[in-house]
């Protein structure tokens, strides 16, 4: 049974997951569909991309759809990319939004711009490319049709990557940035634990995260409730959280905003 | 493998999704359950009915449950209908919820009263008949089970139907309504294309909306961010749309509300 | 084919019941999984417990998964439970969560501590355990691996239960208490049917709850748009509903809070 998971920013509130999931039962009746979130924050391709790269590899290989697509209907181009762990296809728009993931799976091996993919459905809209282009690619190809016959060659380097943040070391501080923000307002930062061990923060007990103090822990209750802790989470990246409370409205921080860690 | 979708205006903070996906599985194992959305607006007969009617054509035959139903355990009658698009079952209360999809399937070819069907749960409650009537009589269906013997012959001219709004002509304008109103804010019309059209409105460049200066084009990007757009949608309905904002927001429109446009 | 429920308070934004969706696929493949719901409110145990309870004798049989885990990380336990009723397995923190399913079930034949167990992914995060322990032990477990060797032998009478408040009568009162508010306002109460019966409230149309007026009627509709409901819900349960509105809200009721029943 062939796999696809379904990443979007369609949110739950309309039909357009259940419609794509409709269009994909239609095409690939037997394949099985994991929906990863729909809840990327609306035209944000960055978020997408970085909740898509952590969490596909917990998912089993085949097709992974994924759709945040600020641009549908305009020239960006729409895509499928074989990954170098061939059995890792994507398949999206090509705005950044597969490049994370792309990468974690040794890069691209192959692509093709599916754009005019004969997999599409007859009538193609200007506005929801998931349900006319995306989802029927990805469902023809989970059904066992060859991944070159469903579109035009395109060279692997022309596809669109991602700028994303870097944190760096300032004297004895940290300064990173706020990467991506989950629902319970755990923020996710550009510094490995690696870099953080290198200035000496690792599992320290009083830092300063932008002037809040905060203790470098394991877990959630290692802090008490309402207290900021720096650790390191489940994906592996340096995050924030405060126990039982949100640390992106504790230290106000949006996406791309500076966060700097020191001794206190 | 049978096909059962599901639409309700249930939410997902609750079991009652959940409850009903149960239920089904333990009626009809091997039928694949494909959900179109649960958050239709509470008690909004009409909004889930239009919803129904565009996504439905998109989802394979099979099973349609629909319960958006805020007269449960009241008078209102409990139905299946089979359309004339014979593959095509619709189940649910009948106040006019599915209404809109048996006239797009052809309409009602044959209906029964499923309140006292043989396939009900033994003990039915006055609050959840998604659980105790609906899910089941839709999963005996999806199992199997012949339509004549899940529930009592109806005249089919006895359906409840729903009053649509209507759009009119007035001197060089277009007066239409706000139909329906997706997550993003999006606001579909209950004018067709050809009404604007007619009115030599299409594809004009020097719009107002409701005194709102507007593009008529194909895509979000055609206008600039912030910016109001009419378009025909991906279901082939003219719509309102700001690019990268809520057309509903920027110009205070609820449904039913008059929507006017014409030349600047 | 085997079924897992799963039930979290891990909310719809994230990837994370994506990902352990993908995990459970890695590991049964031909499992099927039925969501509960995932917006069980954050860290709120015993709401957890009360939905998981009502709503499982409504699934098929088989691995009921459920992870609302404020301790996740520290000393809590992890486990896995086998009713009384033999086909009935839960799975996850040892906090009370699974205490009144288990209790529904006939009670815990036998437990098992998980939190070291041989089915765990091999890298197990401090924050993650759904991900890490729990969707994988009820994956292997559901996949057929032998609830012995899944984890360690604990004795049932060490698992952690939840206190829950108690109604009483007071003159001719009933005090009851806020256990359970649902996505639409509606509250659950902890007097039964028979507390109100044995008081003279049952079905009395002059009620007074918290000296707000109330009729003690069947369904929603047996009161106007706006009234307060006193009724026996789908579940069994004494609850509180306003017709087309939010008791919770009307009331101004936060969980726990006394509700005071009595004839007007």
């Amino acid at each position: 049974m062939a796999t696809i998971t379904f990443l979007s920013d369609y949110g739950y509130a309309d039909d357009f997951v259940g419609v794509c999931h409709g269009v994909i039962a239609g095409i690939a009746p037997d394949a099985r569909v994991i929906d990863v979130t729909h809840r990327i924050a609306r035209h944000d391709i960055r978020s997408g991309a970085l909740v898509l790269a952590r969490a596909l590899p917990h998912m089993p290989a085949g097709i992974h759809l994924a759709v945040v697509d600020p641009g549908v209907g305009g020239p960006r181009r729409a895509v499928a990319i074989r990954c170098v762990e061939r059995d890792r296809v994507l398949v999206g728009p090509d705005n950044g939004l597969l490049s994370l993931a792309a990468e974690r799976f040794g890069g691209a091996l192959a692509a093709i711009d599916i754009g005019d993919s004969p997999h599409r459905l007859e009538h193609v809209s200007a506005t929801f490319h998931g349900r006319d282009v995306f989802a029927p690619v990805a469902a023809a190809l989970a059904a066992g049709a060859p991944f070159d016959g469903a579109g035009e060659p395109l060279a692997a380097d022309r596809l669109v990557t991602l700028e994303l943040p870097k944190a760096r070391r300032e004297d004895g501080r940290v300064v990173a940035h706020a990467l991506l923000i989950d629902g319970y307002g755990n923020v996710t930062l550009d510094a490995p634990p690696s870099t953080l061990a290198d200035a000496g923060l690792a599992f320290e007990p009083d830092l300063l995260v932008n002037d809040v103090p905060a203790v470098y822990g394991r877990t959630f209750g290692d802090v008490p409730p309402g207290a900021l802790l720096v650790y390191e989470d489940s994906y592996g990246a340096v995050s924030l959280a405060v126990n039982a409370g949100s640390a992106a409205r504790e230290l106000g921080l949006r996406l791309d905003d500076e966060v700097r860690l020191e001794q206190a």
